[in-house]
């Protein structure tokens, strides 16, 4: 039996997603949840990694297992095993052939960034904080340009890897900047995202908000292909997984 | 001069509001900060304690020093100093009168239960988890018999203290409950709250809502000013020192 699970976890404590040499990974803890309640090996694929510091309100997995255990109550002891801030939030058996990475049609990511001059002390660590003054309807005007179907690679941080696979062509089907308390969330939703894409393109969109580049200017960036660009990639904390989707989400329709 | 200080701060990770030998708290790492700001020595005088753990959105104080310094760039001043999950909300020059405590006609406190079967990874640190299903229209009715001037020593935690002061005698001008994602948040105001009132009365709420006393039982435990009663103070996590009222607040006209 396939089981998929939906996951939402707070980044801050652990070294990312991945099984790492260098500290506790999230889907380490998850797989031993696991292996606890099943007494067996069990390998869990994620959708993607996330960063250290990088959080999810909607990461999904999936695993395999022959015995069966009725979702809820499986969800009700891997949450007794995890610790309080990784939480699974939904269990559903799948088909043989789901795929918690190649059956997802999209994958949504939130980036939040606090704009007031008075940081909040109960965010810190789910925001990023700007202290410079920030023009929100230039940020708009540059969103225009990043989205649609684009070769990504000057917001990539690893080049050799895009051009070892599929090469950094990806269709961003939707970029909203949404006014939130405090500052903005920018939502990002493609279907597929290379690595730090949506830290670059924070980062970008920043450049243009703070002054330092023009909203023409990210058309240029985009074309030369070249992380040689003057825009910097945002910290990890404000970064949320927020969905992935196996089928059209809500704006995939559109493009 | 006399400034008056508006402070929000995570408690997490101090030992409370209050200088202590046992660890670092909120009130010293203000003082210090605005020591080095003088360069003489300040005693900070806040609007009352709060313990280990226990959040503000709404903490005052104040301090007097003979030097100037316009409020606005003391401000920007002291959040550069302070660490992030402390922060200087607003200041304001105040009249020699004006005192932190004394000068105080009621305060406002918000207590954050979680009653939902799925925890959010993100609140844990600032949500009491409540496991057990909840009636609340039944700690309503409880809390109807609680509003008004009662002698609340039964929700007290160091009656010695009570006795030796003005008696555990205080008004809750306002105790409501408001439904929120996930759970629920009790706002309590009064003129003046015992040691571990809200933690008290919450856990008492608590006992009403899943089934353990009777409503009704309330009117009872408060009249026997005995701190022995079927129920326990809940966790510092979930509460927050929302506002210090210098005025009359929204609903103390009411009373």
């Amino acid at each position: 039996m396939r089981y998929k699970l939906i996951i939402a976890y707070d980044g801050t404590a652990y070294c990312g997603w991945q099984v790492q040499k260098t500290g506790i990974s999230i889907q380490y803890l998850i797989q031993k949840s696991l292996e606890t309640i099943f007494q067996h090996p069990i390998h869990l694929t994620g959708s993607g990694r996330t960063d250290a510091g990088v959080h999810a309100t909607g990461q999904t997995a999936h695993f395999d297992t022959e015995a069966r255990i009725a979702p809820f109550r499986l969800r009700g002891q891997m949450n007794a095993l995890l610790p309080l801030d990784i939480r699974i939030l939904d269990i559903v058996e799948v088909a043989a052939d789901f795929h918690a990475r190649y059956s997802a049609v999209s994958k949504i990511y939130h980036y939040h960034l606090h704009l007031d001059s008075i940081a909040d002390p109960f965010t810190q660590l789910y925001r990023h904080i700007v202290r410079s003054p920030c023009d929100l309807s230039k940020m708009q005007q540059a969103i225009f340009h990043l989205i649609g179907t684009h070769d990504f690679t000057s917001v990539a941080n690893r080049t050799d890897q895009c051009r070892a696979t599929q090469g950094g062509v990806r269709t961003l089907f939707r970029l909203e900047l949404i006014e939130q308390k405090g500052g903005i969330r920018l939502e990002f939703e493609a279907d597929g995202f290379l690595y730090k894409m949506v830290r670059n393109l924070t980062g970008l969109l920043l450049s243009v908000g703070t002054g330092r580049i023009e909203p023409k200017d990210v058309i240029t960036i985009i074309a030369s292909k070249s992380r040689q660009n003057p825009f910097k990639a945002v910290p990890p904390q404000g970064l949320f997984l927020h969905k992935v989707c196996y089928e059209p989400c809500r704006d995939f329709k559109n493009t």
